[in-house]
């Protein structure tokens, strides 16, 4: 099925009077469209568009609150913890990200834990933001539960992303973000629409054995770790997703683990919660609470100029330094506009008609 | 090759002696020598006892001062960047936590960069400081570059590990504690050992080609970033060692990337150094900053319960909780000895001789 080719501020249009619709006040409905269209700019396009009508289902379950009240409920001069009030984890996550980077101005470093929040669109949106005050900014939150650890066939954690965003001088950040796991979930929703095998190492069958089926996780299959199995690496796979769990939810008294509220609307939250919605986890830290940050920022340069013309295996043009991708996409995409999938298109038509929005 | 199995102290005792004799002070001596046995009574044997003879012909060269002034040469509430004045990383790093500890105390966090060290032994040790004082610890460092990220040919990164110590309450703590890369180096030589092959995925030929030889690296050949390759994600990987590396290096300004200083004495460090010995990376968040510790512990022993109860794969016992493996081998090993190689035992008693030190 081919994409339809869209320019971006027709779809950031649409998006922010979805939100409107669904009572979002006008400043955080253009947040909320900002962060999900990031997404498809920078090429990430399971986390944009795509889960607009998510975000509305949930809405319409009252799982979403869309005048939500979100406030600091604990802090020290470094860190705090934020209480979302189950709204759009797309309004939650830039405010929290804001705190962390108000804490970093004064005493260097700010670290925010959120809990009773949603799916916040892509870790690197929030990341990203504490790049113009000169600051390293990092993002992570948990998901539904998708992965099963090493040596489990239950699935126990999310996706659970990591971002690490660290500016430079005159060539572009470094930017990593990235899902704990092998493969994100929207690699093998790409391998279901074109009805092709996913590699082995992505995933497991509901009894913990090889599987290339795409479509396994509807079967009680599971996404694995990064490291795919245990001889590979499989275990700090694993690692990294409950690291993020932890620091995300546990910290924060959010669901962890199997407990963490699914993002579709048709499957019921756990009965049983351990916490409040769903966690995520911020730091900013002024780079010049550790050096000048031009010193920093020449060096990081250096860094990234001497990585990205290291001599490489025949056939690649040079290395791929974290962040270029999604820089290069977005720069693509201004201009040539987003490619949107047929289905995706449809869905949002009669996303348009349900709410009387013209698309 | 028989392991000979020794007792815990006399090995302990044999590193005090020979850190008094390289002219460390009693007090760096005895938590030099701490730091190495932890590693060996960990059963991380890579990084412990087998390690001495290194740290005392680095010495020799001039390249480990013993007897350093560690200073704070910058720092904020929240942060601070130590130089370690080319003192043994044993010493510099729990010294580095200390401080980042102290700050935690006072504002929440405390974040400490670390330049002009050296090999610090296994972050564990350093992270798990944190855990008595109900705070979360972070350790990472950069290391001598053998890794070639996901398109290189060239060793740009080391194995750059990573801790993260979270305490918990009637559970053992979580303690992750990994190299960034598939396979720790200790793993090849082992290997290297025993004339066996490596698995595919860990190493690559001088090429960038495929390989399971695990003397490759002394032809050029490279350990790989964790993921294996490309389709297994080792570009998530390379961003972990990549931040590793940052975070230890540019941050505190030592050297980083292919800069980074070798730790063994036969090779020369570059001659066109980017900043000062090698780097670290601390971090200490008081669990308190963040919900009351008593809340957050009942919420850490249920994760790790749910978790290590999870339903298994066929023929595994249950879940493996990061940190269990290494407990479990210091409890075994303070009782019934510690197993060292053969080799190392020839090697640490020819190094007793030329110090004179009784082993």
């Amino acid at each position: 099925m081919k994409d339809i080719t869209l320019p971006h501020h027709q779809l950031r249009q649409f998006a922010f009077d979805i939100f409107r619709k669904i009572n979002c006040s006008e400043n955080e409905a253009s947040l909320a469209a900002d962060v999900l269209l990031s997404a498809d700019l920078r090429g990430i396009d399971s986390h944009g568009l795509a889960r607009l009508s998510g975000y509305v289902r949930l809405w319409q379950a009252k799982r979403i609150n869309t005048t939500p009240n979100i406030k600091i409920v604990h802090e020290t001069p470094s860190t705090a913890v934020v209480d979302g009030d189950s709204g759009l984890g797309l309004v939650v996550a830039p405010r929290a990200m804001e705190i962390a980077i108000e804490k970093a101005n004064k005493v260097g470093t700010g670290w925010v834990a959120v809990k009773n929040s949603n799916h916040f669109g892509i870790a690197g949106f929030h990341a990203m933001m504490a790049l113009k005050h000169d600051m390293i900014g990092m993002a992570m939150t948990n998901a539904s539960p998708l992965v099963a650890p090493t040596f489990s066939v239950e699935r126990l954690l999310g996706t659970n992303p990591i971002c690490v965003a660290i500016p430079a001088g005159n060539q572009p950040p470094f930017v990593a973000d990235f899902a704990t796991t092998t493969a994100a979930n929207g690699k093998l929703e790409i391998l279901q629409r074109k009805n092709q095998e996913a590699p082995e190492g992505w995933i497991q069958k509901k009894d913990g054995t090889v599987s290339t089926n795409p479509n396994e996780l509807k079967d009680g299959g599971a996404l694995l770790p990064l490291g795919s199995d245990r001889e590979h690496g499989s275990h700090k796979g694993f690692c990294l997703g409950a690291w993020v769990d932890i620091f995300s939810a546990v910290l924060s008294g959010a669901n962890y683990g199997p407990w963490v509220p699914p993002f579709v609307s048709f499957l019921a939250p756990p009965a049983d919660p351990v916490g409040d919605g769903i966690g995520h986890f911020f730091g900013a830290m002024r780079v010049d609470a550790f050096r000048p940050a031009d010193e920093f920022k020449t060096h990081m340069d250096n860094w990234i100029t001497r990585f990205r013309s290291a001599k490489t295996i025949d056939g690649q043009e040079h290395l791929i330094i974290p962040g270029d991708p999604e820089r290069e996409s977005e720069m693509e995409r201004l201009q040539s506009g987003i490619p949107v999938n047929k289905k995706v298109v449809e869905d949002l038509k009669e996303l348009g008609e349900k709410l009387n929005v013209k698309f």
